[in-house]
């Protein structure tokens, strides 16, 4: 997809994966961007993850971010650090930039195993040279055993574009599947605003998509922001909030092992965080998530997995739908089994949920639970 | 087995279930039961939980326990709560009680559906007049789709005796995993005392195990006490402390779809509620529980699930050994992957953690991830 204005971006191999496939990402920009970040609540956190978090704090100048894929660079220890700042201080030498600073990192793959330091270095000239101004490349070289290509863009009334790249839940030997998530626009945006803007968009999206209830050491989620072109606030935030929801789902819909996505819709909530909270539970219920692979319009799992989301609510007057058919309003109704089991054979199955408590809400997407999920996380060996 | 002095127990197929198997259970003694209760922590629950919780307040006179299973009275309004009076009705009038509140009450099997009052009415004189001194009856009865017979029986040094009877995890239409346990003794000992010790129990053991994350609106694990035989406290709670833990292990290891106990040992925690968390995000976690099934040493995994448990600790600094291999101290260790592979190649896989935090310690419980258990839940129409 095109980039917005004033981003280069590229994707090469740099032979960190066995397969040859791209490794090696690069997005960077002739002037300071503004940016912000959502990353992975894990106690345990990668280098990048940690290096990031601490420039969230400090430099306004960041100009680039460098990715790798097929190395986590997690459970590294000291070495990994210093791996990884050895990563930035090299995009940030050939760049020409005033210090490593203004490079952030992402790293996602194998856990545990050292980075190969010379083959990222080397890999840095090739790449900056690759640069030109579609994101096809740099979203190719950030997947691990995605099955598809997750990029997103919008264009904005005033002329400013939103262009998101994404992966998601891939393994990689001894692993985990880790969500990396880069949005770019051209809009004019001050930092503040930036990042009141992301912690909005991203609780409500990155943040909802639930596989299998695992997080990752390395999860992401970023936007950069090059401030080249004018732009109403609400626009950006909704244009933002557009590409952030379409990756999200993207994400959830390629999860180890899917055949659906599950779409759970929270109405009626206290709040919306409570909303989302319910939402996430329902679309991380493991018989919930089986009993959708199955077409079984099952209410009692819903039932049962909202019952022990934490949100408040009445089970005598709720109300559940699935595939927009009634099946529950505060006691079991009376409808189509056949016919609405027909209607979750689709690749995209909603959950719709109305807690009648207020007017929270909220979205979660998730994937079914298959024997390929099983297969693919149990048997790596094989 | 034999049960303890004071206890009558009985099990007989009322026509609950289909099948044609065992669905309807009793429990009673001559004499005034001390007794304590531990239930579902979701929002929502059966009628019988209800009434049990209610009574655990209030009256001291309790005589009997009546089981079905086939029905979970669940999501089931008021007529729910109507039908489980009239269940503990029934059985108080037939065994010439005071009142209905000299009995509890407790389901598993189908949610959402009314209870066949009728068939369980005229099941209560011949379940009845089956009583005996063998638990063997009521334990056949309670079952749902488990694949065995849960009962553990403990003798003490001054001649009490400990008999506990549980079903675990099995599936019917269209349900979840409910878990019940029934522990009786004849051992002398105080309501207040018993509750104190049942408390202790019943979070070191019932509630750590983990078979998918969802919970029951029915699961309640229960201890009765006949006051026949003097007993020393602490012989009394060690005696109970291992019953329920051998019924848990073994709720565990016929986990829907399951091939391997998974034992998660957590030490040096900050506290033992930290441990016990700890150690049931990792039984938990579908990434664990599929490398499990899959004999692959896989400590990545268990590292990421320590650090969203919750527990505090430094992965700088943690242990981690399976079936007593140490796999991780603080950064990876040399191991020999296959020889580990093949030792997780049994029944019983024990996952060791180290926080090096202080005192805390706790076990949990959970079973491996199979390509059954999704066909279990996902295939129940075909």
């Amino acid at each position: 997809m095109k980039l917005p204005e004033g981003f280069v971006a590229s994707g090469i191999s740099a032979g960190l994966k066995r397969s040859g496939k791209p490794d090696f990402g690069l997005i960077h920009s002739d002037g300071p961007l503004n940016w912000a970040l959502l990353s992975t609540t894990n106690l345990v956190h990668a280098a990048c993850v940690a290096r990031n978090r601490f420039l969230l704090g400090g430099g306004d100048n960041v100009r680039a971010v460098v990715v790798n894929s097929g190395n986590a660079n997690c459970a590294t220890g000291e070495q990994g650090a210093l791996d990884n700042d050895a990563m930035a201080a090299a995009v940030a030498a050939h760049l020409g930039l005033a210090g490593p600073d203004e490079v952030l990192t992402a790293s996602t793959g194998v856990v545990g195993l050292r980075m190969p330091v010379d083959a990222i270095l080397a890999g840095v000239r090739p790449l900056a040279e690759a640069g030109g101004d579609e994101s096809d490349g740099f979203a190719r070289a950030i997947l691990t055993t995605d099955l598809t290509l997750k990029q997103s863009a919008v264009d904005l009334p005033g002329g400013a574009r939103v262009v998101g790249v994404a992966k998601g839940s891939g393994m990689i030997h001894p692993n985990m599947a880790t969500m990396l998530a880069f949005v770019m626009t051209d809009a004019q945006v001050s930092q503040a605003e930036l990042r009141q803007i992301w912690q909005d968009v991203a609780v409500a999206t990155f943040n909802q998509v639930t596989v299998d209830g695992d997080t990752s050491p390395n999860d992401m989620a970023m936007v950069l922001a090059s401030n080249r072109v004018p732009a109403d606030r609400d626009d950006l935030a909704a244009a933002l909030r557009q590409v952030a929801d379409e990756l999200a789902r993207m994400i959830a819909r390629d999860g180890e092992g899917a055949t659906k996505l599950i779409t759970v819709r929270v109405t009626g909530a206290f709040s919306d965080d409570e909303a989302r909270l319910a939402a996430r539970t329902v679309a991380g219920s493991p018989l919930t998530k089986a009993a959708v692979h199955g077409s079984d319009p099952n209410w009692g799992r819903i039932l049962v997995a909202l019952g022990r989301s934490g949100a408040q609510f009445d089970p005598a007057r709720c109300h559940i739908a699935v595939q927009d058919v009634p099946v529950y309003g505060g006691a079991p109704l009376p409808f189509d089994e056949a016919r609405t089991s027909a209607l979750m054979e689709s690749p995209d199955v909603l959950i719709g949920v109305d807690l009648k408590m207020g007017g929270g809400q909220g979205n979660a997407y998730g994937c079914d639970l298959t024997a390929d999920y099983v297969r693919i996380n149990a048997d790596y060996r094989t």
